[in-house]
């Protein structure tokens, strides 16, 4: 069984030996007759699946008492309104433009007429190429929101802004597990599984749990509360995406845990973003001091040979590298399990590519 | 791999079939060289497992044109909140308080403090024991929430209330697909994907597009018109879920589809029924007017019998039949892949615990 380069930003590739443990335990997890699918979320068995998942979360992550880890439904997407009605205490709140998901983030805000909202910083002018320099303030916030990494641009904040009176609120769903991150410096920290955690369906929410406000009440689903006084048991959980995650918690911890993995990430995306830098066809869009470990575009600058090379990329197993729609050219997505290897096949490609069709640029 | 007799309420048994085929496809969907779990949700092959999806749930529905099919996050929990949110227009509203489940929905839209909720009928005081007689009305609502099937209490609507002015609106978690309906009689649907479709995490809403209100501008994950206006590809779906519906469907739609299966769901719930009936140790709490297809509570009427009952029958690998914490007691969840071989096993034993306890009593 040929398995694929697969360079997709999300869903995406996860390790074979955690894909193997699944389809092992597929008809019956540990002599239960059951798969995980089938379990109550009511059972002992599954109790321990979970509660052996966020452990793992926490010592991987480091995280200290006072944040609650909360597993949820929704995506990163239901993130951006569940934030505000959470945090928001009626004071000022600040959003970063950073990206297109960070723009959406801000819209969401926008429409639950989040009151004195402000946009402390964007790099929207110059289609985030770059993470725009924060002002600093002391000044109270009830949260500032900033996305870490930035998807589909590839770009990421290679320092955490702190301020004296406003909690960071962090966007992690494309680097979370991927960079080196102390989450004391966040008040809350939230990301989507399907880059570097597991399947799609299961959203992760790290909470400081004294920002949460307690002054309106919420729909029970949409209230961070409900899901901390039931240990994200409130109704039922997206189990199965829950197993699968606490298996790469694993395998992520047995390969030597988050320091372990940025040593590999920063030589995946250094040889990639060596061969783009000694490249005369291909380019990065991205500003040398924003760039992200995770997600990196590159183009030629000729959108038929962009065209061209996705086409026979992808002919020789190198999948989903075409860029974004609204950013077109080339993106290579290289999540933590994505192997070395494949990124020097890429390499190796892109050269050969280049010798052939770089004269006709 | 001895698979147990699981009569767990949700997460529940999957057809065998099914998870032999995904395992099958567990580390390359036909020959992508990725799982399911790894693939863009904007691929081709993704779209066309969730195109598939829809097709098939509408052949076996038999869904009219104009209804829209939903593949959401967030359980029907959720929906409780999304229903008065997207189809309250400021008229009046009504509930049937026919069990647990639906006095939450209660609950959460007067979280909403939703204008004009009315509760028509109610069994609570009699522990949700029976259906509640619907009064009949001609005056306007914009909806009647219904629980087709309750399945802590095992209660079912045997039809279908009518309203000349009132689009009724249905969680039909615990018996979509188990039970004959005619969409027509529906405004809504909506079910947690986790008893007769998949793995938890996926809900499922069949909205009839009209009724939705256009008024307010709603967060856009929590809008339905989002949903629809992206065929459920807004943000990233629970996509592994739906894959795996996809096969459920199939597997339903081989077997004869909803016919064949509420035939066999009559003679599993049948034999079930009959020895409860003939028993004199148990007993059906049950209205005989109102009983499920689906979940099937008894009792022996002494509590250290009840246990004692669980445990054996625990034992020899009857999973899962303990009764809801707020019941008490037994159930049997005989969703669409329970085989009636596993209830003819149940029922053999039922009797030999009777022949053996039933003078303790
Ligand atoms: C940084 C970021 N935020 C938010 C999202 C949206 O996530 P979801 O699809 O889980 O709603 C994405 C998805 O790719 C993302 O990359
Ligand atoms: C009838 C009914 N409605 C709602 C729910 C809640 O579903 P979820 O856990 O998906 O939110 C259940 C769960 O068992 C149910 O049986
Ligand atoms: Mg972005
Ligand atoms: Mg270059
Ligand atoms: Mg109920
Ligand atoms: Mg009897």
């Amino acid at each position: 069984m040929k398995r694929a380069r697969n360079f997709s930003a999300g869903p995406a590739i996860l390790p074979e030996s955690v894909l193997e443990k699944v389809q092992s335990e597929m008809l019956s997890y540990r002599d239960s007759g059951m798969s995980v699918m089938e379990m109550s979320h009511r059972s002992s068995l599954f109790e321990e699946i979970i509660s052996d998942a966020e452990q793992l979360l926490r010592e991987l992550m480091n995280i200290p008492e006072g944040y609650k880890v909360l597993f949820l439904q929704g995506g990163a997407s239901l993130q951006f309104s569940m934030i505000p009605m959470n945090l928001g205490k009626g004071g000022k709140v600040g959003y970063i433009n950073s990206g297109s998901w960070a723009k959406k983030a801000i819209s969401e805000a926008k429409i639950l007429k989040v009151p004195n909202m402000e946009v402390l910083a964007s790099s929207e002018e110059d289609n985030f190429t770059y993470i725009p320099e924060i002002p600093e303030t002391d000044e109270a916030y009830d949260y500032i929101h900033i996305t870490t990494n930035n998807t589909i641009e590839g770009t990421a904040f290679q320092t955490i802004p702190r301020f004296v009176n406003a909690p960071i609120v962090a966007d992690m769903s494309s680097n979370i597990l991927s960079n080196r991150y102390d989450v004391n410096d966040f008040g809350l920290i939230y990301a989507g599984a399907q880059k570097n955690i597991g399947p799609a369906g299961l959203t992760i929410v790290i909470v400081k749990e004294d920002l949460i406000q307690t002054e309106n009440k919420l729909p029970s689903m949409l209230d961070y509360r409900t899901h901390i006084k039931n240990d994200s048991l409130y109704n039922t959980p997206p189990s199965f995406s829950i197993y699968v995650a606490k298996l790469v918690f694993e395998w992520l911890k047995d390969l030597g845990g988050v320091e372990a993995m940025v040593k590999m990430n920063e030589e995946k995306a250094g040889l990639l973003y060596r061969t783009i830098e000694e490249s005369d066809l291909f380019s990065s869009p991205v500003a040398v001091n924003s760039r992200s470990l995770t997600n990196i575009p590159f183009v030629t600058g000729n959108k038929d040979l962009d065209a061209k090379f996705v086409k026979e990329a992808t002919s020789l197993g190198f999948l989903n590298l075409k860029g974004h729609r609204s950013v077109g050219g080339m993106r290579a997505s290289i999540y933590n399990a994505f192997p070395y290897e494949g990124v020097k096949e890429l390499t190796e490609f892109m050269k050969a590519f280049e010798a052939k069709e770089g004269k006709f640029k």
